[in-house]
């Protein structure tokens, strides 16, 4: 890795950093590609972000923000223009600056979930889906769902204010839609999908009860502090096919980079490269 | 070199970046020396700078800033407390956030133009100098130079009231130092110092009349485009012991570190890690 006066950056900005593992991901792939780019890590806390954010995209040599907790929401209130998955998610992960000077975001997790999907040869068009769980992530999923074709969405939330709402985001987008909420019945689905934190904890119950969840049915999870969560291993003993949290991480870089105008690498690739 | 969310910042901020070095210097010596921080180049115009240094400094990772053209004489104003050789350099060129939050500026130019004399065995203690040029680097290594010792320091501009104003910023951190504006004879001197950009161009004329230059003299260049210029080769043939423009740059590195509050190498070991 060079880092010079041409060096363009990408700002990471959230707080705390510690688990920061963008840059353990970008940087890399950067210095093999001969990319001349670098994610920098900054630690900004809530009272100080507004004029953060506009100060970073008043350098000449700034090529995009990542943004983490706890900024996510508040983003959408300081860009000028906030994409639909953004807007439905509520919620927006990556910045850049526009020709015109304009900030734009944008929210790839759902983006990186459904690139992961088709990848493993389930292309959501015309499936019935079910999502569990209606917070940032989950409504990111359900707006790149939504986008992607699906024909029927299911909501579930232990607060159902939570998913009425965020049906009601994606019916603004997507008037024809058929959304239900609060039905977390897993028969006859094309793909289910974990969005809740459970699983991050070994003591956590199942996000859903499985017995009614069929061999036919894609199971999806966000959850990535293990590759198999029970969840996950629940859904493969029934013979499902799946998908682990990590493969929307490294599905949505990709996504990021052509976002911030870099050409993109493969998920392999990159995991190739990605530092621990 | 790793970049994780442990890695902490130092903000390289001027316009344009295009000629910046201390990235190729400071970071190879981190990845060689194990410390987890980045020296990020920032370009920043004039218009942008004040929003962007309060706002870098808010960074929870932030250790330090390093300013460059056009911001050391502006970075004056915007700090809490300017260390007495950047008040009379009129110009900041590194900045740091104290423990009570407060921002500290200081200019380094002249403390690494000193400690490569000491490095080479001269002391300036008790010595005669004369600085060519009273533009921001002339000033800093007169400061550095008052603070050494010097028993008389004699001031040469193309512009006299440069070197008068220089001269009164002098007096005032340093009433009693003998200080004499616009004789630029070199006869007799301890320490003669080119501080003026003549050098930076073939064609340039020398900055003074060396005729009169005794081997006895020793000779310091700011000029670092080239290491021997026309002015250190005609005090090479009159005998006389000489410093290169680079030394001031390499020998003022481990100040900024220790600034910073890292642990701080030699010239030497920062010179074997430089990128070009």
């Amino acid at each position: 890795m060079r880092i010079d006066g041409h060096t363009e950056i990408i700002a990471h900005i959230g707080y705390p950093t510690h688990a920061f593992r963008a840059p353990l991901i970008y940087n890399p792939w950067f210095a093999k590609a001969g990319i001349n780019a670098l994610v920098v890590p900054m630690g900004c806390q809530a009272s100080d972000y507004a004029p953060l954010l506009r100060a970073v995209f008043s350098l000449s040599n700034i090529r995009g923000a990542l943004i983490t907790m706890p900024h996510k929401v508040s983003t959408v209130g300081l860009l000028d223009e906030v994409l639909p998955g953004a807007q439905i998610a509520g919620a927006v992960n990556a910045v850049r600056r526009l020709a015109d000077g304009r900030l734009q975001g944008d929210m790839f997790d759902g983006e990186g979930f459904v690139r992961g999907l088709r990848r493993k040869g389930f292309e959501p068009k015309g499936q019935s889906a079910l999502v569990l769980g209606a917070g940032g992530v989950g409504s990111a999923i359900a707006a790149s769902l939504a986008a992607a074709g699906v024909a029927a969405l299911k909501l579930f939330d232990l607060n159902p204010q939570a998913a009425h709402a965020l049906r009601s985001r994606l019916l603004q987008h997507y008037p024809d839609l058929k959304v239900s909420v609060n039905d977390a019945d897993p028969a006859g689905l094309g793909l289910l999908v974990n969005a809740t934190p459970l699983g991050m904890n070994a003591s956590d119950p199942l996000p859903i009860d499985v017995s009614r969840l069929g061999a036919d049915t894609f199971v999806g999870e966000v959850v990535m502090k293990v590759d198999m969560t029970p969840f996950l291993k629940a859904a493969v003993q029934k013979g499902c096919r799946v998908q682990i949290g990590s493969d929307m991480l490294f599905e949505q870089i990709p996504a990021y980079l052509e976002f911030f105008g870099f050409s993109a690498p493969t998920p392999d690739e990159l995991r190739q490269v990605a530092l621990r």
